[in-house]
């Protein structure tokens, strides 16, 4: 808990941000202090609403000189409590919601932090341009939030995580100086970048402030498929055999087991099963291409040779958007249709993509030892060797004690992810939940540099305090 | 000039490094201290060849504690002096030269420094991968070279610059510490990301000393065309309108300026005209496509398109291997057939790529307003909005007054990227010849906050102290 906010900076803060610029009003900051799950909540002295850049830059100057901690927060979506303040000024992007410019010509857009995703995607459209970062939560999910946790998605495959989207970065630093880094250039190579330092820094370098992103021509053809496969060893054969076969084609990559399709089916209305037969393990994959029919064919051409061969089981390629959208459905329900189930222990690893199967296979060996009627529902992005790991309560179980074994079991987990070189946090981020298990499995010569950097730029330690190491 | 190295510190080097591990021999260390080009020479009291990561620590190690500082070297093709020392400790990483593993799978490389680019392409190449980063100096710069200064290239268009490239980093920190940061993960969000701060370094924060990197699949499908232009503002909207009718395919859009190309033909035995007429600008173009046939097809529709509407002049694609390359072979001729017409100011800028038509005017109208006889070279990358921009003395006219006037004509070029909010170091770095300029036109905010990340990891300044700020 951070310490109490003298009432002297509450006032000089009210006064700086002017009428409609801050609240106490429990309806109104009530909201931004819970997680959407639920699991964790919060609370602050202060919500500050700054309208404008110069607006922040005087909250964060003011915070500076008097040591006040500040927690910024975007559309409040985070999954590891980076956002969510425990006493500190809570600094909402909100208010930051203009698009200052679009450009098809550079193909860049220049929104500021408080733009939703979606609403960069509607931009985008407008001119026939497409912004590649695809996010359950894009409806909610903010500029400055995705670029803060370097967020994944869907269509990282392809196009890389928020860091390959992000050309400039406007930013006040913990000094409450603006950073103007907005630039729009492909190339720039004169020192450090600072913005690759605050992209993923989850606030605790400065706030961003506006962001300039770039923007991808709308590919001519797309071809959805449905696979049933036998085990995720085949999965990752078959993403390499994509890979290389449909040239950079493939855009996404997703791999599901059974039982989170059978959860999302039972749970969640509207849903329909993607194959006749019931398959142990299910791949969507999606390609596209600037060519007119190409992406129909690379899909055709991948599916039948790999029927042939035996790689896999059965395969359904969507004829029309709505049976696209149908399969896509699937995966997205995911992590809704488990909720129903009870208490999870919830990961987000990433190994080495030819780990993959080996990674599900020592995990759930482990994990069964423990307590063989736990549910485990692995799914996600195996293109980027990204899997989010979740082992369920037994059928019928405790969630309190299952809740309460989390940790045990979690660490069980991240090992066989360490010794595998893979990282404990692929795409969420450490935020204040994570840190302790980023301690134990980062180089000590790590920490210390990245310690140093914090303390080089933030030497009082105001930006979201609590988050990170 | 850096201070004398006292004798014990070369002495105890020396003792680290062992037989065959150093050299004062003028004849072994002294083409390291010359730039390639004869613009710099240097001078050091010694040559470090470690020949692994903990001889390296071990030079770092004993340098920090002594405050003695090193400049590293790679192939020694950079060109704006960042690794010829003046005084300082030479590090060459040129015995670190294994590739420690290649895997199709994954489809990474972990090679060490001293790994020539051209090492990477042949051993890529015998999996069946890429390794899309394509330099003129490919046989002599190094992984360890092209990382520390994010190396461009022809390519960047579609893959990015070498940050969008490296998966992983090993590297010696200024403290003498290894950092083990070799990950070939394709998502990682666990605090900040100390590989994106050592990429583009320019050695300042430490020695590279392997890395692990991403490879592509060899593309099915590739065409090459020639194009004649009125000027380079129908190139940008042929640009435009590549990237977009293409879909992404588009690999590589080079601009070159008549003058150039007929430098080239002038003077590199073997090249012959491109096209039929003679053009005032011209485009160099090539897509690539995963589909066979796909890349020829969207290059015909593209260049059909542009011909029917006037935006350009002529046109021709390579109908053969060997007509593809003698195309390229004019790009890349662009700065040794400028060689021989003697003295020339250089510049390696950027703009937003709409704004090139306007750089390339405005930049001629105020060069030819010092001396209507300058000649003008302008080439590059325009699909990056990245021109090398060549001012040549006057037919027939002095080298030395010419070179004499460069900084204020230099800065006349530079005042106007600026103006368009460009960079005065595309892709070159800043190295110890563009410090000054660097600090002319990037903000004090930035400035300050770069600079305390550097003392932060290099209290001493011992890394390369003459380069970057």
């Amino acid at each position: 808990m951070t310490a109490p906010v003298p009432a002297d900076v509450i006032s000089r803060l009210k006064a700086v941000l002017g009428d409609g610029g801050w609240s106490q009003d429990s309806d109104r900051v009530g909201p931004k202090l819970v997680e959407w799950r639920g699991r964790w909540t919060g609370q602050t002295p202060l919500l500050a609403l700054p309208r404008t850049t110069a607006e922040v830059a005087a909250v964060v100057g003011l915070c500076a000189e008097s040591g006040t901690a500040i927690t910024p927060q975007g559309g409040n979506t985070g999954l590891v409590s980076g956002q969510i303040p425990q006493g500190e000024i809570l600094l909402s992007t909100e208010r930051l919601n203009a698009i200052r410019d679009i450009d098809g010509f550079d193909d860049v857009i220049v929104a500021e932090a408080g733009v939703t995703l979606a609403g960069v995607h509607e931009a985008a459209a407008k001119i026939d341009r497409r912004f590649p970062l695809g996010l359950a939560s894009e409806g909610s999910a903010t500029v400055g939030g995705v670029i803060s946790t370097n967020a994944g998605g869907t269509q990282v495959l392809r196009y890389g995580s928020t860091r390959n989207l992000v050309l400039g970065v406007e930013a006040v630093l913990p000094n409450g100086e603006i950073w103007n880094g907005l630039k729009r250039l492909r190339k720039d190579n004169t020192g450090y970048d600072l913005k690759q330092l605050l992209i993923g820094a989850e606030g605790t370098l400065g706030v961003i402030t506006a962001a300039s992103l770039k923007l991808f021509p709308v590919l001519a053809s797309r071809a959805t498929a449905f696979v049933g496969l036998t085990s995720p060893r085949e999965a990752i054969r078959l993403l390499a055999r994509a890979k290389a076969e449909t040239g950079g084609a493939v855009e996404a990559f997703e791999l599901m087991g059974r039982l989170g399709v059978a959860f999302a089916l039972k749970n969640i209305p509207g849903l329909r099963e993607p194959l006749e037969a019931v398959h142990p393990w299910y791949a969507l994959i999606e390609t596209q291409s600037g060519e007119p029919g190409a992406a129909e064919a690379a899909m055709e051409r991948l599916l039948a040779h790999a029927l042939d061969d035996g790689l896999i089981l059965d395969a359904a390629i969507a004829q029309t958007e709505a049976q696209a959208k149908a399969f896509w459905a699937v995966r997205e329900n995911q992590s809704g249709g488990q909720k129903p189930e009870g208490a999870a222990w919830k990961h987000d690893v990433s190994v080495p993509v030819s780990r993959v199967a080996d990674f599900i296979e020592q995990a759930s060996a482990a994990v069964l030892k423990i307590d063989p009627s736990l549910r485990i529902v692995a799914f996600g992005h195996v293109g980027d060797g990204n899997i989010h790991y979740d082992v369920l309560r037994a059928d019928g179980g405790s969630d309190q004690a299952h809740n309460e074994a989390r940790d045990a079991g979690s660490r069980i987990v991240h090992d066989i992810v360490a010794a595998m070189d893979g990282s404990i946090s692929a795409e969420h981020g450490l935020g204040a939940a994570k840190t302790g298990d980023a301690l134990r499995y980062k180089s000590p010569v790590e920490v210390e540099a990245l310690r140093a950097i914090r303390a080089a730029l933030d030497p009082k330690r105001i930006m979201n305090p609590r988050v990170l190491f």
